[in-house]
């Protein structure tokens, strides 16, 4: 997607070790224009697998799932990291390795809000080694959900995530494509 | 606001302690429809008063504060509760006591984001005790910048809030008011 491709362009920051910074639109700042443009597009390229449902984690992918959810007419659900009081003792529970952090992060979602009827579209802002989106993916299959797709606004194709995706065997979308980044030049697929 | 008052009527759970669950909606589940006629309601309630940017406390805020931005033409920052290896090292820093948690919780704002002329909408999703909207304010002021507003979902009046944000002195908007739960009632105000 253009708007999305040419800010990265202008802002985005390799800050080296794979991390490409992009906290003044997406991360810690965000650009609801910007990010309502990016769901209106995923829910178009999305619109023939009929999802039911987004499923996002919280932090930085809500506002992208939120979007998307709002252009496809269907509810978000965003995993969250740890589990709140106003969640059921029984959840649906992963374990995802943290790129960023090190260690790993829980996934946790609640089986009020994903049963098996669902079509679930797995939203994220990042695709990187897809470590996040696969633990989405296991949550879903917990509650007995199909995943029809996978839908992100950057792809570090560098780290390899779409491959690591292929055993989903679902369309995976990414609105842009960083193909390399190396001092302060980032590679966007046209 | 109509929508929401329904909502939390037919939906809403008293979890006991003062915990009013809107996770089907709000805080897990997030209905991304409801959440922009949130956001354009706020956003016309706080027009006048000509905010550059909303800023919200990670998570739940994201959802109402996006959509709030989106119908302002305004740019959404959102606190971290830890400092992200994106943020440069010198930040804005404030502890705010944790309702839900107990102890004290970080809230972390980038001086990339926030300036001294800036006009800042706080929005969140709900107005409790208001130590986190107190945080944020603080927040706000240490960057310099002027709160010209606070805006919220749900106001659970019996917690007192309303009058700790006295001392901002700026207008105080929230789309339901929750004046008593006990047992499964909630009464909200008309």
């Amino acid at each position: 997607m253009d708007a999305l491709r040419l800010r990265i362009a202008r802002e985005g920051r390799n800050l080296g070790g794979g991390i490409l910074k992009v906290d003044g639109f997406v991360n810690h700042q965000v650009d609801p224009r910007l990010m309502d443009d990016c769901g209106r597009e995923l829910a178009r390229r999305f619109a023939g697998v009929a999802p039911t449902k987004v499923l996002t984690a919280e932090i930085s992918g809500i506002a992208p799932a939120v979007a998307t959810g709002l252009h496809l007419g269907v509810p978000v659900v965003y995993a969250r990291k740890s589990r709140p009081v106003t969640m059921p003792d029984q959840v649906f529970l992963t374990l995802s390795p943290s790129h960023t952090k090190g260690g790993s992060t829980e996934l946790v979602v609640s089986p009020e809000y994903l049963g098996p009827e669902e079509r679930v579209l797995i939203v994220d802002d990042f695709l990187a080694s897809g470590a996040t989106i696969l633990g989405l993916a296991r949550l879903a299959h917990a509650a007995g959900a199909r995943v029809v797709g996978v839908g992100t606004l950057i792809e570090k194709v560098f780290e390899g995530g779409r491959s690591a995706l292929d055993p989903l065997g679902v369309p995976v979308e990414s609105l842009a494509r960083v193909v390399a980044m190396e001092g302060d030049r980032i590679d966007l697929e046209e």
